[in-house]
Order: structure tokens, then sequence, then C-alpha cells
């Protein structure tokens, strides 16, 4: 399996989690290869005394040079120049390389040159100063694969907990007309198949919690349980295995989420609440509806603690090794 | 200390974790007294075989003789005759009596001849047979005490942890114009001073929430941040120790609540999902802004559980041993 790695900002955390992933990696009979800026790998790897064999390649060139590659040595192919690498901070520059480096480890990949694309963290005002549209991953991806809305979601292999999301990052006042206006039928039928395709899962158990507090208690507070997602699971049921909607509180605090593959939550903060009380150190974000596999960790740039040497590679390793086995999963469906 | 406990839904498994708490707290020097039905108190000691002394008294000489009562044994108020009793049923008649029981119990506590008043869980759908417009709690002894808007806030004793909500029982779609609406300074101010009086904090820290994902992200979803939180927030820190609005995916998750005394969540799933899932078993609910003390476990009826002894008694208890210390901590506040 041939593993992509978009190198994130450059100011970041993202090139020293991947640099420490591969030295946990570089044994297996997998390969790296990078998509970011050289000299930045190269940075991090002196300033914070990674012993790791970096190789500059250029694009043209990357795929026969890969096929005969050294596993132990980290190929990196230079996307584009960085500036001045000032850790911690915002720049417009830094923000186009790592937008170049999806772009580039995104083709790759559609062009089947990498297996699984994993993505290291960007930062949302980088990008914006550079001039994107989306602001974040999932959008980006989502416009360059023409696939209108991927879905968001979260899985912890720990807990083997998986949380998915009906809708991303919108104002809350919107959430309760988006979920009567999308198309929830098509949500839950490809997210059934994503779990199968993707995860193996021969028949998924999907629960879904409601939108209102006590999933509005029969219509006391809201009326969207009754007058759509009820409908939708009554009308689905014959076809998948799904229950709900769940008052979200005391689901997951009961562990009433163990008895099923999947939690759908309606909206962002719901899932991610208690998916990060569950799972801070090894979440792992997945993007399911996409033509190639993409995986990230759950954690922003941490501009905080970027250079430093003290950040945890445990999100980005997790969602290599989930990228890896999404990766074998559809090569199985594919030659089954 | 004399507490009060209102024996809440007869078919629930109110009475059994009344009776339970009751072998746990007989022999400390606090007395305590319920409102409830005689008749289902002994019903459930008897089926379940617990060792209470039970006596029923009158409610014109309940006070007279409580004064010189043995603490060993549990004093029923008989407020109601029940009809028959069927544990796991909804029935209008348990209905009434749960509520009069509750009226019942915050009358001796108006009068001071109850220090704390702890409540056994009532069943939502029994409430509104019996007639009442309430659906839980909060409100009825809002509407009692002549207090518009009490707080709700959960308690955890073994993490410390306190979760305040802003809006309570309300649709999802009213709470962005609730949020923008509320008289938030006069929210926070009292809350803060709730928190001095009933837990001895001086100058309590209080961290709020952001109501959209990642708390707008300055603006870019959701303008409630910009446009009411984080000026009121502004305002009110000369006078309060306040900070935010947090993104509240993380804010759990990472452990940040640790560095508040208080975390005030916009909407009842933002607050209880994190704090159901951080305290299942140990959390507490208190109502603050009421003149009298109270309290109750986080849980409902259990009428699934009812009449077969398996209920636990842990929240209930936890419960009662915080209203005893709110009922101290007030009476120091009123003696200092």
């Amino acid at each position: 399996m041939r593993i992509v790695w978009s190198a994130g900002d450059p100011h970041g955390i993202g090139p020293e989690i991947i640099l420490k992933s591969f030295l946990k990696l570089e044994h297996t009979q997998h390969s790296f290869l990078v998509c970011g800026s050289y000299p930045v790998m190269e940075y991090y790897r002196d300033a914070l005394d990674l012993p790791v064999k970096l190789e500059r390649v250029d694009k043209a060139a990357s795929i026969k040079k890969m096929e005969s590659a050294d596993n132990r040595v980290l190929h990196v192919i230079n996307v584009a120049e960085a500036d001045s690498i000032i850790p911690g901070t915002i720049s417009a520059t830094a923000g186009r390389l790592a937008m170049e480096s999806i772009q580039s480890a995104g083709e790759l990949c559609r062009e089947g040159a990498g297996d699984a694309l994993v993505t290291a963290p960007i930062h949302k005002e980088a990008i914006a100063l550079a001039g994107y549209p989306e602001t974040g991953h999932t959008g980006f991806l989502g416009r360059m694969f023409g696939v209108a809305s991927p879905t968001m979601m979260f899985f912890d292999p720990v807990l083997n907990l998986k949380v998915a999301l009906a809708t991303i990052h919108e104002p809350l006042e919107k959430i309760p007309g988006l979920i009567r206006k999308m198309d929830l039928d098509t949500f839950f039928l490809a997210l059934s198949s994503s779990l199968t395709t993707d995860f193996g899962i021969a028949r998924p158990r999907i629960a879904v919690l409601g939108l209102n507090p006590h999933a509005s208690d029969g219509g006391v507070m809201g009326r969207e349980e009754q007058e759509v997602i009820r409908p939708c699971i009554e009308r689905l049921s014959q076809r998948l295995r799904i229950e709900g909607p769940f008052p979200a509180d005391g689901f997951f605090g009961s562990g009433s989420y163990k008895n099923y593959d999947i939690v759908v939550a309606m909206y962002h903060d719901q899932g991610l609440l208690p998916f990060k009380v569950l799972a801070f150190e090894t979440g792992v974000n997945v993007t399911l509806g996409l033509p190639i596999v993409r995986t990230s960790p759950d954690h922003g740039t941490g501009f905080d603690i970027a250079g430093k040497g003290i950040a945890s590679e445990r999100s980005f390793y997790e969602a290599t090794l989930l990228a890896i086995q999404i990766a074998n999963n559809r090569k199985q469906t594919l030659h089954s």
C-alpha cells in the first residue's frame, strides 16, 4: 500500500507528526510519500532531531521512482517553495502551500499512484488569506472530486466508536432548516454503503440522534423528529438496520452507542462534544463518499506548540492505520 | 439539618431510591421526611425487603412531631391517597400525587420546617395526564416561588464539575433567538452570586461556551458570539471572573473545564451530552435562584426497572449530600 501524506500548514505541527509517524511505520510493508515542501520537512527533521531519511522527488518522476523505492526513505514531493519558516504564525504563503499539497496529494490518489490520502492539519485563517473559498478539507476535496456533500465521520479505534455528522460547519440557527431540506434517505443509504465498502460491515447498525432536546419528547420541543427524522427511519427500516431518533444527551453516557456500528448526529457539536470526551487523543476524521480514501487526525495545527517537538503523533498515526485498513477493504470489495 | 424528599412518581424508582438512600443516611445527625404516599412507601419497602422503619405523619402535626423525632425512623407525610400501585405504568393519579408531593414538600421548606428539598423523578406524560401545564420540576417550582427563570445546573461531586444551562427544554430552532433576547448580564450575575451563596466560592471562575460550532470561528458560522455573547462577557469581565466564548466541542475533551468553577452551555444538549459522558452515575441536578434549596438526581423515573429492586440510589444519595452542603453554605452566608 502506498499512503500519501499532505503536510498541512508548514507553520503547524503537521510536518512533525508526519516525521514521528514515519518512524513508527518505516519497518512496515507500506510506503509513504509526503506532498509538501522539502525544505520544510528538512527544517523540522533537523530542528527536532528526528532520524528520518528524506528524499526529494519531483512530481513527474515520482511514480516511477516510487515503484522501486526503499520504504525506509520518506519521499517528499516539493509542491511549492515555502518562504521563511516561522512556527506558530499565520501566513498566506503557508496557506497556499498547504492547499497545493492537498491538491497534489489528491491527484496522486486519483491517478492511482497513491492508495489513500492522510491530511495533516491546515489553518482556516491562513487558507482565507491565500484566497481559498473553502474553510476546510472536506469542502475542498468535495469540489475537487465533484461530490456535493461528502460525509464527515469520526472514528475512535480504541472504543470502535463511529460518529457521522448530518450537517457540518453551519450556524446553529440554520440546522433545523437544513435537516428538513436535505435528502436524509440518500444520506443514510450512502452512509450504510460506505460502512460496507470501507469498514467491511455487511449490514451496519445505524443509530440516529434526535435534533431537539430529549428527541423532542414526542413533539413537545420541536417537530423535526415527528415530521422528518422518524418518517425517514421508518421508510428505510425495510432496507437498512436503522433506529432512532434517540434522545442525544444520555446516549453516549449510558453506553448505548456500543450497540451500533455508527451514531449519526444531526449537527457538529452534538457529535463532536461526546466524541472528543470519549476519544480525545486517538480520534480520527474520515471523509466518506469520495472516490479516494481520505482520513486525518481530529485536531488542528497546534500553532501554540509547533516546532517544539512536543506534539503527539497519536491521532495522525491512527489516521494512517485507518487509511490503510479502508484502502484494503475497498480492494477486497472490488475483487469480491 | 432536616431534608424533605418528594417521592416522585409512585410507579417509578423514586420510592426505592429514597428507601435505599435512607439506609445510607439514617445514622447521620440529619433527619429525613418524605412527602408522598404512605402506602406506596410501605409497598416498596416490603416488596423489596428494605429494612426501613416508616412512620406516617399528618401534615398539620408534622412539624412538632419532627422536632423530637428519632432520626432512625423515616417519616412520611401522606399527601394524597394513591390508587393501585403498578410499577412502570403511566397514570393521571400517579402524576397528580407526584406533583402534590412537590407542592407539599416545597411548602414545608418555605415555612422553614425543612432545610432543603430533594425531588425524586416525575414522569412528563403522567403529569400532562393529570392536567399540569409544566413539564418538569424547574418550571413548577419557579411558578410556586415566583421566580421567572430558575437556572438549571448539573454537578458531579466526583469531578467537581458544574455545568449550567442558559436555555432548557426548547426546540433547537428557538435557541439562537432566545440567546439574543435573554438578559445574559443578569443571568451571569445571578449565577455568580448563587455559586458564592450555595457553593461558598468567593469569586467563581465562569467559562462560557459558544453557541455555534467552533464558537463561530470569528463570525464565519453564526453571529451570536460576535453580536451578543462576546460583548456581554467583555462588559461583565470588570465585575466577574468570566471568559469565553469557547468552542464547545473540544472544551470537555481537553479537560479545559478543570480551570473553571462552572461551565455555561447555551442549550440543553450542549451541556448535557458531555456532562452525562463524564458523570453518568454520580451527576446531580441543582436549581439555582430559588429561595429554597433544591436538588435532584439527573435521571428519570426508570419505569423499565421500577419495582425490581435494581435501581441505583447513587445519584439521589449524592443529590441529598449536595442539598445538605448547600443548606449549610446558605446558613453560613446568612450568619457571616
